[in-house]
């Protein structure tokens, strides 16, 4: 501290000058023509500084690094490692990730991997701890993670507090252990799609501070009005940025920031991460440096972390540099005053744990179906997670009918091998051949939909196989994405797992697949989300809140 | 909790409903027509309530409680009982105090007395304690604050962090002592007029987070600039808001906040205190909403009060009914869900400390000069702090000369009785009589001005026999207003200390004084501002840092 007070004071020199830079300062909303000192990795602030090593930029753009507000790593399908070499190669310095989805599968080690990658990443991946493991009492993954096990991370470097409370109706009737999860972190990020009115007061009278699930501009505002801070979201498939950004002003840009929360390897790669929220906003119409403020300073807000978001005396020397131009383009990442340099995948330092695989898959007998009576069909609905309930009379009907577009989906426990919930599938469209994947939010059993019984046995075994995975089988083709870390992430580079997608996506569409459909399938199994979903157990009816027969 | 959750479900009646009220909501700037229930302090938010209790507000404008971010409650000459009334008059809810004035005379003793105060207030004061104590290390005054004595509060309830560090040079060179009490406190206000450039970026660095005594938009803005909040002043002398109002804009507000730092009685029964800052800004033309934002949710999130700061669920039912009109007018004010109701002043709860007061009043002789040589006067200017150096020849010439305004100035230990040291001042404009007092930041000896010695023997003697006051002798008259309360506080109701003040004025200015005179002489021995002061020792050389000979 001494000698950064010396650097500061000009008496001695600093370790880095970035010289003749235009600064973006979210204090101020402007741009200042600047020197900008740095040094032990902390910002010494503008003037003119000596330095030992200097940057001329030339009056080259510097913001402060991009913060993602929430952001499930897994759901890149990357390792942390090469999902920071992503996010930092497009801007993102500080990510708040939540990792449910390895927590569902692995329970409190799989948090501890993820604070194991910790300090080998290019980043600060900073954890709110998912609050909400099963998702609901129903559901039975690989971990039950109660308040004391929540609570034993809590004040562990790089936890910072409790992930998205799901379990709306659990908290209003005070649940004793969520109660206790709350009671134990000062930050606690909410997920409330639609909730308003009294419900809503409730819900932030109980502690919850942040939402992301706001879809319209006056479910926004209603969260904004109530002191919540709003996140923007815009992942993979639930894009909801555009139709937020009515509720972002100058007034309310203080309590609003960007998310990805789940963005697949081929979106990061190709479209970006907070970059590409801000690229978008701009677009929309949205004023820069409101943008800016909110990629930047609300992030770090929100979070209480009063040690970055600007480029402040004493704050991270968390920056990106711009290319040329007006457009917003990360040309250059330093984190804690150290570029980031891309120098290619290496050995993950980290060991990713593999995933429990105790599963029986079905045999085809199990899944060629020959239905009698009324069959509770479950009907995608394009680009949404939701899904229709469609009651379907049948006379003798064999099953699968890819002639009807009637697949058969099936979801494998793979955790106690108790067997295999069958179900009527509408709108993926295969006409031969079947996907599988061990990605199905949020237990993450082994879920599968075919045209043909013996496809959907193969692409089961193909993931079983892998360890983990997604794939593609049919037209005597087998395509497999294997996931090897925990059965949700890929051990491999990114450009890798980004082509290993393309080949998927080209496989499926070739068997009549529609678009987004391993997306889709990853949600076949999401109880929490209506109509009507399939689990391990079978047809699950999210109104009736109970397990129903496939046919009455 | 549980039966809170109920109340804002609806399911049972609130306690309290405000009914169609024109509420200011902070986070977006705006006014929303709406009900507003309240509960167990707290706000459970808006929208149709029952309640046990109803009041329809017939569409009143409410706003949330006003937050003063820095005022010394010692410098209104009121007790804190006093104070509050009045500020809660004026819708003032939560107070940020720093008891410098009490601690430089009582030490932690004067602290704990604010802290026994606190609970029956019907305001929240909450403490920045006191971090230059004495203000150098030249001073000394009643007390010695180390870093011991002040971790010793650290984590009570009502201590919020460290005030205003004054010691800039002493922080720059990282005094082990003051860098001590930075590392026991999260929160950091600062004091650093004119600082600039690698200076102040230094003084953040070091962990400084607020300051107070900007004057210029230009010295505001680079504090803002470098992630500092900027408080806007306006107190009985420093008046700065005005001048720093081009600095605040929709981008700014939320880093910027109002304060009194210093306010007599009778300023703040007849102006008012944050109201009144308010109505300047707004007078100025300032958006109302932004005033409304700096005056309230800016203020609580300076200070991370996550509870207040604007009218949302959750957080304390602090809140301004205001007056019919457009003009800043607080009608009542509620605190933690509970009306202020001004029952009068009541014996105070908690008995006042009274000050030491060890010290020999000097004799008549002590304080009539021949001086032959060059004198080193000291020079009020008008309506500033600061004092101008004028040394003057002087040939056998008898002191004081009320005809070339050359009087005696006198700084009496009251202390430890080492005796009084004595100077020549202009400015003060007495013909006969003298003044003196018991308020002489920081150290707090006492201080007298007069044009003959025996009226300044008096005056002094006058304010001895009060425990403490300010005291007006002169033209067969002697006026005080008794301080007893560690000598600069009144025991008694503002009405009458306002009265008191009124009567000192007209005395004072009846023997020719010029305005603000009493305020002048209590600034007459702040050895930290220029350009030459009196202490108990004889001249003081701000620039030389250093006692100095009246006469060479």
């Amino acid at each position: 501290m001494n000698r950064s007070i010396r650097a500061a004071l000009g008496e001695e020199p600093a370790d880095l000058a970035l010289l003749d830079a235009s600064v973006f300062n979210p204090f101020l909303g402007q741009w200042e023509q600047t020197d900008l000192g740095i040094h032990a990795g902390r910002v010494l602030g503008p003037g003119p500084y000596r330095a030992r090593r200097e940057i001329d930029l030339a009056g080259a753009r510097v913001v402060p690094g991009l913060i993602d507000a929430h952001v499930h790593v897994e759901s890149s399908l990357l390792s942390p490692f090469e999902y920071a070499r992503l996010a930092a190669a497009h801007g993102v310095t500080t990510a708040i990730a939540d990792p449910h989805e390895i927590a569902n599968v692995l329970g409190a080690p799989g948090i501890e991997y993820m604070l194991a990658c910790r300090p080998h990443l290019p980043i600060d991946l900073l954890l709110m701890l998912p609050s909400c493991v099963p998702a609901t009492p129903l559901d039975r993954g690989g971990a039950v993670l109660d308040a004391d096990a929540l609570l034993a991370f809590a004040g562990r470097e790089g936890v910072l507090g409790l992930g998205e409370v799901m379990n709306v109706p659990g908290l209003l009737a005070r649940d004793p252990d969520l109660v206790a999860k709350l009671a134990g972190f000062d930050l606690v990020d909410g997920h409330a799609p639609g909730l308003q009115g009294p419900s809503l007061n409730a819900y932030v009278l109980s502690g919850i501070q942040s939402d992301h699930e706001s879809t319209s501009p006056e479910e926004g505002r209603d969260r904004i009005a109530r002191g919540m801070w709003l996140f923007l979201r815009e992942g993979s498939t639930e894009r909801n940025l555009r139709s937020l950004l009515p509720v972002v002003d100058p007034a309310t840009a203080p309590r609003t920031a960007f998310c990805t929360d789940d963005r697949h390897a081929d979106l990061l790669a190709r479209a970006g991460s907070i970059d590409d929220c801000i690229r978008l906003a701009v677009e929309a119409g949205l004023e820069p440096e409101i943008a800016l403020r909110m990629a930047t300073l609300s992030a770090a807000e929100r979070f209480g972390l009063l040690d970055r978001g600007a480029l402040a005396p004493g704050r991270r020397a968390d920056l990106c540099v711009l290319s040329p131009g007006t457009e917003f383009r990360v040309a250059r990442t330093f984190s804690a005053g150290v570029e980031v340099i891309d120098r290619g995948p290496a050995r993950a330092p980290v060991p990713a744990p593999a995933r429990p695989m105790r599963c029986r898959v079905p045999a085809e007998a199990d899944l060629a179906l020959t239905l009698e009576g009324t069959a509770r069909v479950i009907e995608l609905v394009p680009g949404q997670i939701r899904t229709r309930a469609v009651d379907l009379p049948l006379l003798n009907a064999a099953m699968p009918d890819p002639a009807r577009d009637l697949l058969v989906g099936a979801v494998c426990d793979a955790y106690r091998a108790t067997g295999t919930g069958v179900g009527l599938v509408r709108g993926f469209g295969l006409r031969v051949g079947a996907i599988a994947g061990s990605v199905a939010h949020d237990a993450h059993q082994l879920v599968a939909v075919g045209a043909q019984p013996a496809a959907i046995v193969a692409a089961l075994e193909a993931v079983v196989r892998s360890g983990g995975g997604l794939a593609a089988v049919g037209a005597g083709r087998t395509t497999v994405l294997p996931l090897p870390a925990a059965g949700l992430m890929s051990d491999r580079p990114y450009d890798e797992v980004v082509a290993g997608l393309d080949e998927l996506h080209a496989h499926a569409a070739a068997l009549g697949a529609c678009a987004q459909a391993f997306m889709h399938l990853s949600f076949l199994a999401l109880t929490v989300i209506p109509e009507r979903r399939l689990t391990e157990r079978g047809v699950f009816d999210t109104a009736a809140w109970a397990d129903v027969p496939l046919v009455y």
